[in-house]
């Protein structure tokens, strides 16, 4: 009987912090061992990663599939789908979203809004696992009930569910919230140590803005860009951070696109605040030219429509260096895809109400779970991302320890990692079967455009190995290997108050 | 005949920008002439001014009075108290609030609300020149129609009453604006010319804390100023900046005294963009430790109670660094006095509310009209503030170019100006009649304290000339010569729009 | 007999301070009355200054003429030619250098240097008043000696001299002082008032980057430029802040061009530190473009070769934006000619060195001392410069501020100030005689070229009055009213210690 | 046979990503696998770690011993003696210094300085390996040809002896080099890859303020620390970015102790600059009230004296939050121990010269390399230190990384790192053998006092492991495993150009 299920032997192995070669051995579900040499003859099956780097398996913790509450409109894949996407370039943990049901309450809320949201997944096929964070709407209560309404409802959410992280929102009419409620969400989360996830914009000024262009006839979609620049996230990201300071909260910030914001961000990390942030590729590599129109098609800067909006070319810069000096904790692909092919046909229907040609109408998002490992590792390729190492940090590590399923992912840990493993092509020698250009076909989502079509890549997975399987090997889906499922996540390993108030003022609970 | 009706002589004038021995020639109620040496033959009356420095009359441009519309309830001092305590400490120009009104409604709706107050006021003994800042409470209309109402009404209230300035607040119950209004008010403000001023506190983490703070039972007055700590004003302000950047709109914030607050408003001016700021002599003088119990009295605090609240003992350094630096435009007395009796004997009843204790009703506002200007002319004396010429520059020139009535006040400009003229006593040698040391009876107020009592000063106004004539001579007011009157403003001769946007957005009045 | 030997009437009188319609009236070579309006019979000479404006004359605090000792080579202006060339445009006061004689020894040797520069002028005709700064070359004695004996140079220097500034450099060879050095005149200066100005560039970077250059074949006028980027102004400004921070000594930076100097220079002054800064009209106007060949002569760029040297295009906002927010306090011409023509033809010889082509041998400088006044004045014209106050400040009151020669210069004072005054062209009409396009010929000074030849201007001095006497007059000089002396200065009115040590270390002085 | 010479088992794993249980098995010298549990069978010798921490052993990558070319004097250590008390505290890599020995010249004269000092050593009984940093005290060359003299000396030093870093002085007489030669050093360290390593004080400032202090009779050991305030660090470390920025050379500033120069650091890496920073611990935990007298002592506070000197207690503060934030990238000792008693004795007479009490005189350094380890994993128990991962991260991984001897030191990395392995106690039970309270006796080293005298700390190294050997075990030094050894190093694996020149300018060697 041979000691490992699987070997994957010869590969360089490459961690958030290490950069070595050295063989793996699997058994069941779990990594087991990292040795200078495994013997063959001790390996069940062997995969051979000579010349290529070995990774921990990618975590997208920003993905927006299809839900029970539709409070998106009608994203184009269902979480099986998401997922079979993801393995095909080298995520193998997804953490999407369950929305809160508003026509819930009470203190089981969240709960049900929960396992609503897995009961619809678990009849899918899914390729990898995936956790969800909640989406917080609205809040119940009236004054200091509101905020303890909350808490007992996070509270549960993460005891019923194991969900450790809420997302909230300062913009999007219906979901925008006051900074009064801002807090009682944070007070709450502070008190649970639940991780509190924030889009940053100010919602007024976008829908100050939004009416006054509509005003003047400037309704294509590039106009959605002029709607909310750079400052109206600078100004919500430094109102976030005051209300964190004030309740002595860590806060992470989503899909950070905005120099300002940025800066912002940085003097908090600086001052040593919580402070963390997320930023998405394509702020890396798409501009606002991208929401323009293209091949004769006056409308296709629709499918580049995303909040925050692409941003001006010289934008890029400042978003590789945020990643490069650690501003940005994370990486997410804040995938959101719509079927662009619904403007005409009606299926799915979500660019239908933008007939009219507004684009406060056009659905925000577009697809990307796939291409955000291949992007970011073809990046350290170019010298625009520092190393390797790095890579695996923010698209790897830091995205399971923020949100609480570490180690059991984002690391190749003997004994703690579940064998959610990448092998990469050789670098010195191209394989046939490696794609040297992104192709929608490539993707394998259920979305008919890509933003990178035709983009040049200097690498792809070639295995892509999930709880020990191989779910994706040089081009292809291995159907029956997917059995992915939920996670329930512990609270994260990073984030923690600080205990540092900005005066003698102290919620109540700290009192006790 | 004589050629003057009144000449200064012997004193060493001193203006925003210059400071030099010479006489002073006043025909009627304005300066004539500024000479070497004016003959005492050409002089209807004379006034030795010999040692003594000789400036403009103040400009306090932050002063709260008893109004028809009492949106910050019984304050103690009428229009005419308020005059009659101005001049007793060199101020000769006061611009008081008149509060919107709302039941009116219509594009002369604030024009209404000034006649009324113009109306109460006319039948008051007035000391000095007054004029009036609108305070706008709420906006009429929805969607697009809000900024054009609006625009309408400041448009009229300009041409109708003189009135170029509007205040907004970004907390209180009842007035606190959303963004998307502060961005309706400073579209229409720009498109007149008004100048925005803006209180910058955010009303939701008041609101927060403040609950949070009465629930743990922390009622007493020193919590007043824990509810609302220098972040808070920090954020108001930079969210300001960022809105008013947006709309490319001119702004001032008024009493500030937060540290964040200042650094935002330096990077700001640092920037190029125009931002204005006014701070006021309690937040360089006085500290949270001034709203403790004192005497004996657990409530004393109440007296200094004030919004934003007195910082830290530290903060002060910044307040004069802030002064000196040029990051201060102007300095005003945010005078707002309550009888502090009122609290057992019920006169005026400011203070009946808490008598539950809670700090919440605590009305907001201290006096302080009667002493800005000796006490910063104390602070030159002790090296706090660089130079009598700033003095004047902040204390007198700057508010008058700044709210539209230069060159009419603020400064000592032969045909322009009245003689609105401060002679102080000379400083080398101390007469008899010279106060030395402050006591409320000084100050001529209707309040029954003063925060600064016992304090020792250095110089007090010998003259103070309203117009042409001496209402305040060493220590006496002179009723028969009170004479002040309404005074409409032009716009604003430091504020304008950079046009500057931060992108190609645009306002759709600037396309016509 | 007429009260007033010249009445300036109708004109708008501009001071660093305010603005407004007034007569002037001077008596003898001083300004005896600014009057609401006088009487044409009071008057002996009238002149009609109808629409135009009226400000004080420019002060010049940076112009290098021709001197006994050559640390500058060949310049072409003999200080009779500059203070014709200074009047042409509106400039009434000019400070020159005396440089250090390094023949002389002993605590009067700085004396000596300037009675033997003054003796020189004194036999020129001199068109307006001039003083002196002494260019410190190289300190004499060793350890605390040396401080001792330049602190009783410059006590001398004073008494002797009226000269209360010295000039110290951080780069050239032979002028280049050691940062030891810098303490040792800084300690010197802060002892005696002194005024400090500091040429701020790293000369070891400078030297480093020129050989390179010079290795690498690269020479020509552009490549000066590229060897001292904005940067190595950056280093040196603030290590002199640190030096003067250490010293507790006020500073003045001239030339200043670099963005990184003016963050620096920025964060002092927020800071309240007493740093002082100067920039040039070229700085704002010209860029490194203007260092590169022109009109086929591949040496042309040499003409405009500074340094610091001319920057990249986009620094000029900064330079703009600094005027604007206060960050520079004067703006001076540097003023330093050469004759281009002595490249072929060898008179004055100063391009005689570079004729092999390396930029190192091309002198340093530029004209300059005509210009600076319209050219700045058309800037407030075109909305680059906020206002015509702003004009005032930083090219009349503040130099005579800050170098002591205030109020006797760069006021419109009545009593104190010399009848120093521009009458600029009426706005609204043109006169026939109003330059509308600068060339050389209308700049009389001895150079043969203007950086600014064909440049539009939209205002120039129409009349120039120095000491109560018309010397420029609608485009001609009048020769017999030139009667320009040396002027001593006093210490400055604007920059003292601010008696804040960074530790509790004190120079000994102190202590006694 | 067995599997593994050594097997560490039930310890936790903590490295600079990750912490997780598991085994570790050694071959020979080497880590050979990590497993999630590996049979006792298969190991010849069990280590029990339960309950305990296994990390990294130590780097410590500024030590100074006794060297054969005596620039700091006579210092206490032996290289034997300093591994010895490195084992005792955990570090398992010392690198120390080879100076200049500038008796010879040419371009082999570093490979002879190294030759020389590790001939030196390989006649001590070492306790662990060490590598040497080169020291560089003058430059060879006028010109150019300095640059180029250093370049060839730089590319053979790393050929003959593994040496890739260089450090300089901007301080120290005799040792402080200009401007120029800095960009020299710069110059040949950018062209072959060597890491430069900056003392960053401004030597000109401190002489200064020493000759005043003396002069004022302040000589005490107190005002060493006077006479070097942070800010003179400050500059010094702003000079020497600028320097990198324009020679585009990555750099590493040592032993940083100043608010001013963390700033500027954060600025530079901010702006993706490659500027890295070493902090030690006496700086976090140590201030200037240590310099005082103590225990009747009137000189005992020569013990601390340090260069940079301790700082001011509310510096400590900024200390750690650089290094949680990730402004510093590696911790360092400098140990650099003087026997105290010789001031008395004369033995190695370090403290001999300063029988006069002059500070000036006081031998800079303290020991510190035996309590670097334990007393930052101690400040992780205290939630001064964000976690141990960050510990392993600045004590032993980018030690190793940045220095060139990863993946050799600073991992636990099968089949790459040397088995230098430190297992700690656990924390939940104490030990009998555990120390708790810093003595100097457990210290080890040559020295007679230790500055943490009486501290108490939370853990202590249980198991040093160096090549697979037990060096040190609970208390006890294995003598007889003691065999360590000169390592050659390989280029940083951390820094390297951005390749972003500040201007267009280019050194010679990149245009070929």
């Amino acid at each position: 009987m041979s000691t490992y299920d699987v070997v994957i032997k010869n590969g360089i192995i490459c961690t958030a912090s290490d950069f070595y070669p050295a063989d793996i051995g699997i058994i069941g579900e779990k990594i087991a061992a990292i040795c200078d040499c495994i013997d063959p003859v001790h390996a069940g099956e062997i995969i051979d990663a000579e010349g290529g780097i070995v990774t921990p398996g990618g975590i997208d913790a920003h993905v927006h599939v299809d839900e029970p509450v539709k409070l998106l409109g009608d994203v184009a894949d269902t979480m099986g789908e998401a997922t079979r996407s993801a393995v095909a370039g080298g995520t193998t943990t997804i953490i999407a979203f369950a929305s809160q049901d508003l026509s819930l309450t009470g203190p089981h809320a969240l709960s049900q809004s929960v396992k609503n949201t897995t009961d619809m997944y678990s009849k899918q096929r899914l390729y990898c696992d995936y956790g969800l964070h909640m989406i917080l709407a609205r809040l119940e209560g009236t004054g200091t009930a509101t905020r303890d309404i909350l808490d007992q409802q996070l509270e549960n959410v993460y005891q019923d569910c194991g969900v450790s992280s809420i997302k909230v929102f300062m913009t999007y009419p219906g979901l925008q919230m006051s900074d009064y409620n801002l807090l009682n969400a944070m007070y709450a989360s502070r008190k649970n140590g639940i991780t509190t996830m924030i889009h940053a914009e100010n919602g007024d000024i976008v829908r100050w803005m939004t009416e006054s262009l509509e005003e003047q006839g400037l309704l294509e979609p590039y106009y959605h860009g002029v709607s909310r620049p750079t400052i109206v996230e600078g100004e919500a990201t430094n109102r976030a951070v005051t209300l964190a300071r004030t309740m002595d909260n860590p806060i992470l910030f989503v899909h950070v696109s905005s120099p300002e914001a940025i800066d912002t961000i940085r003097r908090a990390q600086t001052a040593g605040l919580k402070v963390y942030a997320e930023t998405c590729p394509q702020y890396a590599l798409l501009s606002d030219e991208d929401t323009k129109c293209a091949h004769g098609d006056d409308f296709a800067g629709a499918k580049n429509i995303c909040s925050p909006p692409l941003r001006p070319e010289e934008v890029k810069q400042a978003i590789w260096r945020g990643m490069n000096n650690g501003s940005f904790t994370i990486v997410g692909s804040d995938h959101c895809a719509y079927l662009y092919s619904s403007k005409e046909k009606g299926k799915h229907n979500a660019f239908a109400k933008c007939e009219n040609g507004r684009f406060r109408y056009i659905p925000n998002g577009m697809p990307g779970v796939c291409t955000r490992m291949p992007l970011l590792f073809d990046a350290v390729m170019r010298n625009r991302l520092s190393s390797l190492m790095k890579f695996v940090e923010i698209n790897c590590t830091n995205p399971a320890k923020i949100y609480g399923c570490y180690p059991q992912k984002g690391g190749l840990l003997p004994g703690s990692s579940d064998a959610d493993i990448i092998v990469w092509y050789p670098n010195d020698k191209q394989y046939d079967l490696q794609p040297e250009v992104i192709t929608n076909d490539l993707l394998e989502h259920a979305c008919d455009y890509t933003p990178y079509e035709g983009v040049e890549i200097k690498n792809w997975p070639r295995f892509t190995i999930a709880r020990g399987k191989v779910v994706y090997k040089e081009g292809k889906l291995m159907h029956d290997n997917a059995r992915g499922q939920y996670i329930r996540r512990k609270k994260s390993s990073l984030s923690s108050p600080n205990n540092a108030w900005p005066s003698e003022w102290r919620p109540a609970y700290d009192k006790k």
